[in-house]
């Protein structure tokens, strides 16, 4: 990913809502006709899932939906073998796995049809979706200039999130509890980007409310992963504090937004803030569709708003 | 559902078997081309789920299957929560679940966009389809001045046929074993509908051959319903004298058909009406499918036989 | 299956492979429209499964997958009435499942209708998709006058292929370690295909290097099957010499090739053969979706390719 290609996807993406949701014509443009899509989930995801699936249908394609009860990787054959053969049947493989390695070795058999639908490191499809929503509140453009703040575990939500809103020109602010930081790669890419003059626009504190001040859109996500439930006391504990609530928030700007990629639940955000006025979580979650389809019609060198 | 709403999902129905079995036309009409409909099956179903994915692609939809393994309604946030989010993508959801309140906390999230493909309480894309069989045999509205015969158990598959198959002009009787009868809120509102003037076109028992007497159609189901199964030697000896067979069906009116919606177990009828010239179980079967199709035509007011 | 209906298949498969591989048209052609599928899994599969869906896809049909979990054969109703049930709302059931027995139940309830994906006694999908790959190195008619020779388990795999390509007029050596020798049953019919004049183009033995002398191609399969994870310490014992290397295919023909069906396992074949030039069995796994799409095409009285 790079500034110039996230700029094209969040064009796409705007024209195809635009486009599909309005359904301007009878029978919708098919541009994907014929594609398929096999779509690995290791991790159960709702939401990846039905965005993606019901994209690529829109789009005329076939998403074909693979649970970890359908397909175990790297158990009975060697996960390159697996993307091999799935890319004698599909066009692009969308993976949701533990780690990012598996996305490695998929790629290896597979290379440049694999998408990213989420790893212990990455998930860019929801900072896609996240950006576009924050584009139809400020405007294509509009990230430049403002502030985000991220109040929560340093996690792949955050990675991508952090190096896509400093693409388009924001900046930075990160709470994390001690222990949650985000990965020290993730950042230096990040600071490489920025380069001394910039560094500044990337901002680190373990207190919440510090992180807040002066942000104009915060962020927050599920603190305990799936797979991690016997975590769930430790963590609530050490992210005292880190609850999302309309006192925290006095801080942030004056009509400071509030996303969070979902499930939700009462102890990352209370319901004040969740069901209120600056929460625009479920256009983030629509928005998962457009993005994903976004993504797809771009690796296939296509566009409907004429991006090259 | 009222009876003129009934009329006309059924009119559709009977038109949608004619257009697309016989297939007039190489390429079948799409009506609903870009509608997707996310299918969630808190309990398992081979025909609600085949009767409807399939008839969706008939029409050019797409139906998402969400499996109790692919979306655990209610474990990581509110089902209200849950149903707005899928409405971003889907313009239907189709639900199967244990609880009547599901439904209804579903529909909280999506109003106008639900459709219950069975609950605790009621089962209405059933009653669709027997009626459509019905009406195969005796004519469209030859359901007025029939009887239909309930024998088993007073569960949700015979809640909605009850009330449809009053709504039609027909006359019900309802054999249950003590402690097995339907419930009173359903009642009551199947007497409302009748007023005290046709009180009597709804009549109850606890004798399985008083039930049958002068019916023209006999009807049951399965008696232990899926997560009931350690309940089974209890309720097979509770509806001793339940199997419908030859003999019990020896007071019906000549002719009398034989339904279930299937899966049977020979506890509750013999092969020898199971697979005789009464029985249009497979009919019945069929007629899911061209219902649940008419079903979410109406929703997305569409109709291919010119229904308003 | 007979020699002509088999050349019939394979035409079609090629064809195929042509005419949607290299995408001539911007919107495929669909004979299909219309046409929905039940592809019924007792027994995972990844290969299977993705190539079905896909191909039924391309063509413009719908395959709607039932996984162990979505439908339990035989559990609450019979197979018989389960087929002919999903017949009313499918045009074909596809099924892979663990006894043969399960196949005929279901065609006794569809005849015509089923398509056997897998039995512990026939793999009839992987033998057309292998002999559309050797025909693809060999030229069409190629197979005339070849040797096969077959080092593994005598299993459903080699008891469809087996006739396959006595069908097309090539000869089979067969080496199995004693106690899985191949089904008597399956070596009667294609000993009565060849007659007493051409007997000896089928051939079996225990020694795996008797069996690769004077191969065009030599074939295996993973030695224990899903649900024989229990028995592998035993079977990797009794198979001691089986593994195919170069040195066990030293008296082979110039240029043999090597087929497996996947997923593979070290102790089968070792990778110098499994990822050498010799190996086309990447090109084999694809061709399971080229021939399943000319089975059911054919299935349906239709060809691409003119075929009549």
């Amino acid at each position: 990913m790079n500034p110039s290609l996230l700029r094209k996807v969040l064009d796409e993406a705007h024209e195809l809502k635009k486009l599909y949701k309005e359904k301007p014509v009878p029978i919708s443009p098919k541009p994907l006709d014929g594609v398929s899509v096999s779509m690995i989930f290791e991790k159960r995801s709702t939401r990846t899932r039905v965005s993606s699936e019901t994209g690529l249908y829109k789009l005329g394609a076939h998403g074909l939906f693979l649970s970890s009860q359908d397909i175990q990787l790297g158990v009975n054959e060697t996960i390159k073998d697996t993307s091999n053969v799935l890319t004698r049947f599909n066009d692009i493989i969308l993976a949701r796995v533990y780690k990012n390695e598996t996305i490695v070795a998929l790629e290896e058999g597979a290379p440049g049809k694999v998408i990213n639908a989420l790893c212990n490191l990455y998930h860019p499809l929801q900072t896609l979706a996240d950006l576009q929503t924050l584009e139809e509140k400020w405007g294509k453009g509009g990230v430049a200039g403002k502030t985000l703040a991220w109040v929560g575990d340093g996690n792949n939500v955050i990675h991508d999130l952090m190096l896509g809103f400093l693409f388009l020109g924001g900046s930075v602010r990160i709470a994390t509890p001690p222990g949650y930081e985000c990965n020290a790669g993730v950042v230096k890419t990040c600071q490489d980007f920025l380069g001394p003059d910039k560094a500044a626009n990337l901002y680190f504190t373990t207190d919440a409310s510090e992180a807040v001040k002066g942000a104009d859109v915060v962020v927050t996500d599920t603190w305990v992963s799936m797979g991690e439930e016997d975590m769930y006391k430790k963590k609530v504990a050490e992210f005292a504090g880190y609850q999302v609530t309309e006192k925290l928030l006095s801080g942030a700007n004056d009509g400071a937004l509030f996303m969070h990629c979902l499930p939700r639940h009462q102890e990352e955000v209370d319901d004040e803030v969740f069901y209120g006025p600056r929460s625009i979580v479920f256009d983030e979650a629509e928005n998962r569709m457009w993005t994903v389809m976004a993504t797809v019609l771009g690796m296939r060198g296509l566009s409907v708003c004429g991006a090259k």
